[in-house]
């Protein structure tokens, strides 16, 4: 066994490319420049180099739902606070990324020294502490911990789908440690499931879908975030079962599977929807979450003596609980288990109702049902929180298409950030994001980045005037929830589409169609075009009337407490 | 003594209003609209809304730094940790913010639902608990204690001039609570200081200055803190001793004053300055916070049986402290006691070097030099963390000036926020943001809110192309330290300048220039028409050489550790 050196930033490096990422998001300070350094240099990775740090922890988050784990660089104190929205999200919503902060010379941490970015106090650990609490694993580097911290949060955080987070001391970056070759890869693996409660819960489960007259699937967002959807398919095929998504779990099951059935998130859910699941005799969910804005506002109320739930760490069957027993082995052995059931037909996919064909207004049962259309498959579909996030709940998404949108943590402005992150993931998927106004204030300077790497992403801009969500929920006529009016349909041109790049690999966007839409003769048109121009990207500014709300929106409205 | 009913939201803006603050700022969430209904029906108070929330705690800040305490509202969790930058920035830098939550009803947080803007596993408190951690004061509203904690938490906030955190559930806003009239004002009066240490300490200082043979006043951050500039005032005019600033300390002494002699910041100071000050044989320095940026890099160094300290909660006499006597009550009675001292005459004020007359390029000694020849009386000057805040240090302001300046806590974009929020503190003071393009790209659409008020800053976009502090810190010519150009002089039109207002009180702000300005000729063509236009909004976007620097900002870089 032979030794070598690595410097402690090289490492880190390494390690994030272990678990697939070959983009880091984030922006610089002159805490984290030496570690940046590392990044331009490394050959395998790209700087994202986002316009501001919460974007970039957005922006890391997209890409990690694309590629299965994301990295963001801040400074520390203030890049790394304005950057703790977009970190509490990840945890909250189950995806891993990493978020490491580049903090001042470990000489000056110990003597306490009064530096910029600091609270002045010479604690140099109250952001550590603070993201302790929004994180599964932190850590602050030091000499010696360093390659095994690395290694112990990267482990954590890839086990459990949750935000990491690396305090990485600017006199470190470059510090060398000699480490013995070969160096084992990351075991990331989940624990195995205990073998004796598994194979009781395994018989339990088997029995029971014997038992059932008209068992169904409900697919979550834990399925997508373990990477289950091949099982989740061959479970759906294998048993032929009728398969519902919940708004979190929408993109796990295609939506031109015959299986498929549609998204289901109670009260809020087509009616016929909800009637075919409130009418199974067994629900085998998978990776649920029971979220407010994910089950239609605690509407989904089916009894427990109807649902298997497979989970991440445990099973429930009915109200027994298999602890540590893990869907990501269980379920190959259910699938391994199960008899291939025969072909079935089943009924048309219920949609929501027709949309008036006479009218010119870009309504969102018009919009909804439309832009499917003019989508490329494998689609990667971002929705904002708030009015989009619900009008894609019955959007029918063509084949392979990814979705992502912040159901459980829904900060305004993600869908901005995240649309940059998931291009960036992979630039042979089409982006569309879909985003309101209010939101798309929040974070508006992330296209400018979108620009800046040339991506092709389609951006929708949905101009209702005004926080749409929070009129319907509180206060339609309050001043609180208008704003500016922006010239949304010059957005690409305010952000240089058209000027010169500075960097030594300037890769600018080619600008499609760049224009505000007020009919559906008009968005049709636009629509054509942007199918067929592939490789340029294009800004449509939608205007809606401004009440008009997707029906998905309305029911959800009407669960709320906070009227 | 009769009793009457208040609800817990009025009882908090009516402690606010007894701060002196007539404005809030934020944005709107499901979690805090009926808390907003308040402040609009309030009659006396204004609701800011700004773009995102980090901008709205910058401007808060912004506004406190003016008005003598701020407020910012947010909704839990998404809102409330997009803004801890700027929370934490408050804390830092000793300006008196409260950032208010509203956060979910009661009900749910005590049954620890599954809510949307939580982490999903029915911890409320997670967020408090983080702010805990940058604020002086924090709690969590509830029915028993609420009247008390708002006064507490404020008491403190006011006393320590520091950020204070109140969450406020939704369900308790318009929840009553019986109180007995007359209600007392809120005592935010500082504790006394000691009588007899007070007495010695006075005497030993009156000692002290009656043997210096040249003693020199540096007027730092805390004078302005506490408002002390008056009572700076008499001392100056009393003793006629020469009188410096800090870096955080510009704008507590007018430049226009005989007894003003410059800004003090070791060896980042003027060579005149610097001696000035290394030749005094005593140092009163009020109020001084001896942070990197604040201090030349440490580069003040000197020897401390030389400096007299007023602090806010202590003085230090050479090597001794008194604890306790704090400079509000101490300074009077210094005044007091001390002599008149007889008229002086004072040699010029050391100025930077002359700049190039023969040249058209808008170098930085041009600019600072050039553009007070332009400004208002009591202008208010925002400038930027980086180039901007080192340009300032040897500005000669106009009469009555104030400054804003990030010099400990160091956010890039902070600037633009707190210009939002110094406008709406007092129309009457015109204000003029000096902001470099990297740091402006961060926060850029908070443009948009001042457009909305009406308001009518001077706005310059110095725009040198990348991160210029960074680049003269490391990596001059790393791609992470460019980006995206953008057509900064569209600004006021992509913000919608000439679009109407959707609101109850339209303001929109009339347009002056907006103009991208390279040479010498056409920038003062521009000011001529900023001086005159006094009622419109200006931005001006100024061409500069590509690493032309303040000389300030390279002798800073020069003492770095980070390089």
């Amino acid at each position: 066994m032979s030794t070598y050196k690595i410097t402690i930033g090289q490492y880190l490096l390494n390690r994030l490319k272990d678990i697939g990422i070959d983009t880091i998001f984030g922006c610089p300070g002159d805490y984290n420049m030496p570690f940046l350094d590392l990044i331009e240099d490394d050959g395998q990775l790209t700087w994202a180099n986002d316009a501001n740090e919460l974007n970039a922890a957005y922006a890391a988050d997209g890409y990690a739902r694309i590629k299965g784990a994301g990295a963001v660089v801040t400074t520390f104190g203030v890049g790394e606070m304005s950057a703790a929205n977009g970190t509490a999200g990840s945890y909250s919503e189950m995806v891993p990324v990493v978020h490491i902060v580049g903090t001042p010379n470990t000489k000056a941490q110990s003597s306490g020294a009064i530096l910029h970015h600091s609270l002045g106090n010479g604690n140099f650990n109250v952001f550590l502490e603070m993201f302790a609490k929004i994180t599964v694993a932190s850590t602050q580097l030091d000499k010696k911990n360093a390659l095994s911290e690395i290694d112990n949060v990267l482990i954590a955080m890839m086990r459990s789908r949750r935000a990491a987070y690396i305090g990485l001391p600017i006199d470190l970056v470059k510090f060398e440690i000699e480490l013995s070759e070969p160096v084992s890869p990351l075991d990331t693996s989940l624990p195995k499931n205990p073998r004796n409660t598994q194979n009781d819960c395994l018989q339990v489960v088997l029995e029971a879908i014997k038992k059932a007259k008209n068992p169904i699937i409900l697919v979550d967002a834990c399925a997508l975030r373990n990477q289950l959807t091949g099982v989740v398919k061959e479970l759906c095929e294998k048993s032929k079962f009728p398969t519902f998504v919940s708004p979190m779990g929408k993109g796990a099951v295609d939506d031109t599977a015959d299986y498929y059935r549609g998204c289901y998130c109670g009260s809020v859910s087509l009616a016929e929807v909800h009637k075919e699941v409130q009418d199974s005799d067994l629900i085998l969910e998978v990776g649920s979450v029971q979220s407010d804005f994910n089950t239609g506002g605690f509407t989904y109320k089916v009894d427990r003596s109807k649902i298997i739930a497979f989970h991440t760490f445990a099973t429930n069957v009915y109200r027994a609980t298999y602890e540590k027993v893990g869907m990501s082995e269980l379920l190959p052995l259910l699938i391994k288990e199960l008899p291939q059931y025969p072909s079935r037909t089943y009924p048309p996919v219920p949609r929501p109702q027709d949309i008036k064909h006479d009218s010119q207004e870009i309504t969102h049962n018009y919009f909804w049902n439309k832009v499917p259309d003019f989508m490329d498959t494998n689609a990667i579909v971002v929705a904002e929180t708030g009015t989009s996030e619900f009008g894609v709940f019955n959007m029918n998404a063509p084949k392979g298409a990814s979705f992502i949108t912040q159901v459980l943590w829904g900060s305004i402005g993600y869908s901005v950030g995240a649309a940059y992150g998931a291009a960036m993931a992979d630039r042979s998927r089409r982006v569309y994001l879909f985003v309101g106004d209010g939101s798309f204030q929040m974070t508006v300077q992330e296209v400018s980045a979108m620009l800046h790497q040339g991506l092709t992403p389609v951006i929708f801009l949905l101009n209702n005037d005004g926080y749409l969500i929070e009129k319907l929920i509180h206060g339609p006529d309050r001043d609180y929830n208008n704003f500016q009016m922006w010239k949304y349909a010059k957005t690409l041109d305010y952000f240089g589409a058209d000027l010169p790049v500075n960097t030594s690999k300037p890769k600018q966007s080619k600008v499609g169609v760049q224009a505000k839409l007020s009919t559906r003769k008009e968005f049709e048109a636009a629509m054509t075009l942007v199918s067929e121009q592939k490789d340029r990207i294009h800004f449509l500014e939608i205007v809606m009337p401004r009440f008009d709300a997707p029906r998905e929106l309305l029911l959800q409205v009407e669960t709320s407490d906070n009227r």
